[in-house]
């Protein structure tokens, strides 16, 4: 399983000064949707740079023009863009024509589908590389969080091509272990702890060890 | 009727230059959502700056975190921003209540929804103040455009609250004004014409005369 950080909310600058303590720990840095939305693609540019052994994925939630989207992060540098299951199939294929010429790859976010499994089955076929379950902030509460949306796609995908989104902390951490997932997508669930590294590390090691 | 120019492809060098000489006939400049994943909102910022009477559309398809994102383009100096119907009601909310406290407005993108005239109504009731219907680059073909989707939202919306995307160019303009809608989108009708100056002439000739 690994360890997605989502950076959202955080500039640059403090992206950096966090990323230097942790990024041994993380799997994949993720430029979140906000940070792309004020930053654009400097982010992905200056993360691959600066950490060239990691995965870096840009959350750009593409919903048209997936070829020349996805082309745009990928020449950027990053290794994995996202895609929304909410588009038509024609632009998540086009994201996967772009992931194939670029040795990238695709993620779907299949926030807000109206049916998750069967979402979830058409966009594999469409080869896409992960399918993530993703319980949308704007909804998030204490009660409701992606684990009932995950135990439902792995009804129907192998564990291996889902990642799990959407609130998740130290304390819900090990039921997604429990459940299997390839990624594990962690933001507030770290950043806004009041000690990032140690959160980082306390989550690292429940997923290495159970 | 209001012309909006969508800059998706162009940088932000040869998009000012174009501007310069196009923007007394433009209603609304768009920051289309590959110019904001490229270079976040500085195009936002640099437009506000340059041209203070025009409005700025940041079109960033918001997906989740409504307000965030929202008050995030309000505070760079964009008029209105864009949310995809996609999302869910507490996301097109959240948006809407930053448009409250900015003074901005918020235009929902139905590209792809289930069922157009249903959504329409939906969001229309959460307090957006237009409904874009929005034909897909990626399903966009010479019989594929928005005017059948223009007509079917005109029977459940006032036409002050509709804006047509997805296409359209000098030819299909001119059904848009007889059909009616307060903002038609032109990308591609301009910018990739062989005289962009010209054909905006045309375009907001046909608009202001029928």
């Amino acid at each position: 399983m690994k360890l997605q950080l989502a950076l959202d909310t955080l500039s640059l600058d403090v992206s950096i000064e966090l990323l230097d303590k942790i990024v041994e720990d993380l799997d994949i840095i993720e430029v979140g949707t906000p940070f792309i939305i004020e930053d654009g693609l400097l982010p992905v540019r200056t993360f691959k740079a600066r950490y060239p052994d990691s995965v870096v994925l840009a959350d750009v939630k593409i919903m048209d023009a997936g070829y020349y989207e996805a082309e745009k992060c990928f020449k950027a540098g990053a290794d994995i863009v996202t895609v929304l299951g909410a588009a038509h199939d024609e632009t998540i294929s086009g994201a996967v024509q772009a992931a194939k010429e670029y040795d990238g790859k695709v993620m779907v976010d299949l926030i807000n589908v109206a049916d998750l499994t069967e979402r979830a089955l058409q966009v594999e076929k469409l080869g896409v590389d992960y399918c993530c379950v993703h319980t949308a902030f704007d909804v998030q509460s204490a009660t409701v969080n992606p684990l009932a949306e995950l135990e439902l796609i792995l009804k129907v995908l192998s564990p291996a091509k889902v990642a799990v989104a959407g609130g998740l902390k130290l304390n819900t951490i090990p039921k997604v272990v429990s459940l299997g997932a390839e990624i594990v997508v962690v933001g507030g669930g770290i950043i806004n702890q009041s000690d990032p590294v140690k959160a980082t590390k306390e989550i690292k090691d429940i997923i290495k060890h159970g």
